[in-house]
């Protein structure tokens, strides 16, 4: 099938020239469920296009009879991101002009919703599609207040204004796919809220972490804080709702690339996630839709990342992926010095056993810059 | 007098050279209160080295009799954000590794303190110093903490290796005093912590903005909130006591920039500050130490900041220190395009009354780009 | 008179976004001479689409009667340029990619002609006309090659494809005019190639330089060279030719700024030079055009720029166009330390007589840094 | 053995902190020939530094005897390119402040010396030993002028304080050795002057580059150039002579590594080039010093680099160090657009046989990026 095409004007440059996104869509025969899946949101994580693209050319083979819902695909969501260069290293994971990271600037309704106990109380008696419908009603009415600032001749940051196009477009989603990948060299996972461990399993992937505390103003959290603030609202009323509502970031290996595994790896597990969400018809294909894997999950604050405890270059480090134990070496520190004495390599060990999930792709560390991170699963 | 000086290593490069900061230290003959001073915590925000260096050169000629208590001066404090380059400008508001702003690292024990309620309760019968005494050891205490986790084998990142450093210098001081200026182009004035009011009056400014929020982990609200934040519990359990601790962040003119006006308001204002306390006793100068004027303070929530509505270049923008009525042009906004169309020059105005008390150092901009801003004193 | 607009593609970014150009074209009903004006080369120096503009409607009030051949405008010739930033500061002097200066990336014929010898012993016995023709032809079916290059698979870096669009539009002039401005802060002057100081009176500037040396592959150079070196070779042949081939760069005060006083400068003088070169018919506009004014020349190795001896803060600089003699104090540098000592305040003395005519921004300075620029006509 | 040690002060900062670098000396107890050997010049080619300090490692452990003249090692011999940051990628390849390479900035004697046939007139019937010694007499005193330049109140640019700095040290050396690696992903391989490929198989390398032309200023260049011509002119009077004096850059493998093969690639070769010129006496050793391979050299005019022909994210690449023939697909390019298209994935395919020798980092390119490099040995 043929998706629809669309481009939203993000940004016109001092030059004139203007920076958008195209949204392509693919809408099922039958009516359902809203799938919004995007990419590159930080500069240098590029793998999620090379996802995209083949769903893209996955879903144009399909019969629209295939499709319940609709797939919402935005490749390259951030093209003044994407197109930051720094000598010829992608540095978009900033804004360049005021140092924000592009995945802190969202609209967390949550946050603006200051009556949600009084409105919860007026929801008590009714089903579930409606108090979707209602605080989604209530939720849209306060994001177009966002609108109004934007026309006003004072308007808004360029953050601002970007996170309301992008907003808009998934605001109504009933699943949100965000890929990223490590902006250094990273192993595949994804980021899962708490209470939908259950729908983790189907993106087949071996690991994830567990969203214990928020970063604040991440996409992914925009999208569910608000509808998980709500289900506490419900059940502290003694409603215990859960909505059929999912936001993922799906993290895909390293960044500046668009590793071939990497990339399988998220066609596959987001193809058997639409799959177990009724969203793709695949009986027929050679693998089992919708199967499911063990998902090894670590809370978000058992994260270790290690810092170079000295300048220098690191040397000798574990390879990325390795089981280690307390008291391991990860690496040497071979520090310079400009007193009169010679090189040191300095052995830098493990504190706790984990896995290591992340290293820094630049081996040359200022005291303090980041040198790797582990995942303790044990404690 | 002669100040002591000394060194503190603050980060060795990955070349194996060291970034130091040097503190220099007037101590007077009567002990007394400590007034902490730095410049250029902003990478651009040069002007404060003045400032510091004609205070050093004034107290030089002082006889140690005429200090009472002690004054440390940190010119130049973030050696990384001071030499930080981009083409030949200083780019140095944001670590450049991690986008941090500077100024939103610092440590503030207020989060930190979970128990102040009950600590609260054992001070309600000691007197004003003691409960000083108390809560600064419970707060250096906490601060220790940190250099626990700097000295292990993940040590930190330098931002919060670099904040151990700095607050070490102020954790007990009576006074902090950090210079700072617009890094684009602005007028002089001052921020004040509420109930701080009365005090601003002497450093001799116009214009001074009123903390009303808080941006978080700047390095005044640091020193302050902890501190506000224990005055509120012991006024909740009737004891209105207010410490004789204060926090200022001067902004003295434009960055990139030492203009000799803002200097001298700067020296000005400090000097006269510092005779308000009573550190300095200079009444034989001819300026009628400590003086004091009327300051027009406004609350933060009423700055009202424009950014570009689009791409394009400013022109016709009215000069800093203008007075404007809602309605009157502010700027125009030369407009080019790539379709087609001959350039179009948009007049942008103003949305209420105000003083225009900061603007764009750069005329070009992106659409969302930052043109001015405006202190709205009468709302 | 409406100009005809076209835009030219320069640039499909990694996002898939276009940056391009748009040429304004105003097309007299005489057939005559062609113009090229464009602004805007460095990222910074935006002065000249100020005067582009204002030349633009200018000439749409503008009888076509009035246009004797044809004036083509081309205001933030460079996108990528323009709408670089760091921080909010345009850094866009080089690519970010490679470090090229925009100005020294063209394709100067020239260097290419190695059988310009032979050439011109054909062109011996043919009038002025025919030889430019001739020659023209020949750059051109050399330039072609570039397109060859550009469409294979290897392609080439986009600072060639670039050049080939930019200079694809001005081949074929006969007056071409740069607008630049410091990068820094400067006064309004001009360069000048050897051999057309008359015309230089033309533009009412005070100021110029004259090209005695070549910086090698700035856009004016590349215009010109291959004329002024054909010219050169018909002089050895006895045939002494000069074509009314012109190329201009004006400077036209600071960087990032589109100062009123210099887009007057400059909308003033390039009025006046077409005037006199008789493609605009002004005779009864207010001012006298075609005016002529002494301009003050000096060779380009007088120029004297000066660097920081010491890393520091710049203080009590003279002010920008500043007549200065050998032995005046030109500014003070604030030089800290980390080795327990004072800071000190070191007087720079000039090392000759000049005007001062160029000042770095930036006051904070590494050692080695700019400082400012002094024109010494005497020499 | 244990070296000496001493400092050389490069810069002192804004800040008033320095960066120096430091120099490895180790003497041997005869005297003879100084070999000088550096890294890290560019910001991001680390690997060197592991290289040089396990040279460190291996001559401490040596008698003195071992050695026949002087080992002069250099490592992070460019501070303000090695702590360079973007974001946290190593961007220090050219000065952030001039967009100059560091590696384009030397001072070439060859470039000076007006007067090489007269003096070479005067060496006519010299010995080889008194040539060397005149013309370096005379090369150094040429040199010295720019300490003149750097004293006087206008001083130099950082890049002529640091060149005189780093080319003082070796002026007088008979053997460079810089070490470097690409920026990208590379293999190892060497710079070859014209008349030392003899000398380039005791690099123990598979590959090098043979230079034709000259890039301008390199640090190799700068130093061998003047001999080179020399050498000319004295072959022009009937005087084949040919110095015992070499300059090689070593590149090793990619940027911002330390690779462990690259650098045991790098240290054995070093070992045996020293061991070959009869600084090291390394007879009981192992490996059977001096061995030699073949070097497969190419003319640095037969190098091919890919340019991206249109913006978009690179897949499908062959590996490094793979063999391609003319017309093998190199890599495919995944191309977005805003045009309601949907993307595509193009081939690009080989013009030429060769090996492909190095790759970009980053698969993220706008048109006009760099993708690929094609050494063709063929042609």
């Amino acid at each position: 099938m043929i998706p629809i095409t669309s481009q939203i004007d993000l940004l016109q440059l001092a030059s004139g020239d203007n920076l958008s996104i195209q949204v392509y869509k693919f809408i099922g025969k039958q009516p359902g469920k809203k799938v919004y899946i995007q990419s590159n949101l930080h500069g240098s994580e590029i793998v999620g296009n090379a996802v995209i693209h083949q769903l893209i050319e996955f879903l144009r083979e399909l019969d629209e009879d295939r499709i319940t819902g609709e797939i919402w695909l935005v490749p390259v969501c951030n093209p003044l991101g994407t197109n930051q260069r720094s000598h010829f290293f992608s540095s978009g994971r900033f804004n360049s002009y005021d140092g924000r990271d592009w995945n802190r600037i969202f609209w967390d309704y949550e946050k603006d919703c200051e009556d949600l106990a009084t409105f919860v109380k007026t929801q008590k008696n009714l089903g579930i599609k409606e108090v979707r419908k209602n605080f989604l009603e209530k939720q849209k009415a306060a994001f177009a207040k966002q609108l109004e600032r934007i026309q006003k001749p004072s308007s808004v940051p360029y953050r601002d204004r970007y996170r309301y196009q992008l907003q808009s477009l998934c605001l109504d989603a009933d699943f949100v796919i965000d890929i990223h990948s490590s902006s250094n060299q990273g192993i595949d996972y994804l980021y899962c809220f708490h209470g939908r461990e259950e729908s983790a399993k189907y993106f087949l992937l071996e690991y994830g972490i567990l969203m214990t505390e928020y970063d604040g103003n991440a996409f992914d959290e925009a999208f569910m804080k608000p509808w998980l603030a709500l289900e506490k609202q419900l059940t502290k009323l003694g409603k215990a709702i859960k909505f059929d509502l999912e936001a993922w970031t799906l993290e895909l290996g390293s960044g500046m690339q668009m590793n071939p595994e990497s990339v399988e790896v998220g066609v596959r597990g987001i193809k058997n996630y639409l799959a177990y969400k009724g969203i793709l018809t695949l009986a027929e294909y050679s693998v089992n839709y919708p199967a499911s894997t063990e998902i090894q999950l670590v809370r978000r604050d058992r994260i270790k990342n290690y810092y170079a405890i000295a300048g220098g270059m690191i040397q000798k480090r574990v390879p990325l992926k390795t089981s280690v134990k307390a008291g391991d070496r990860l690496y040497q520190l071979l520090s310079f010095n400009k007193s009169g004495d010679l090189p040191t390599a300095i052995d830098i060990c493990a504190e706790t056993d984990g896995l290591v999930f992340d290293i820094s792709t630049n081996q040359s560390v200022n005291q303090g810059e980041y040198v790797l991170g582990i995942l303790n699963f044990e404690l």
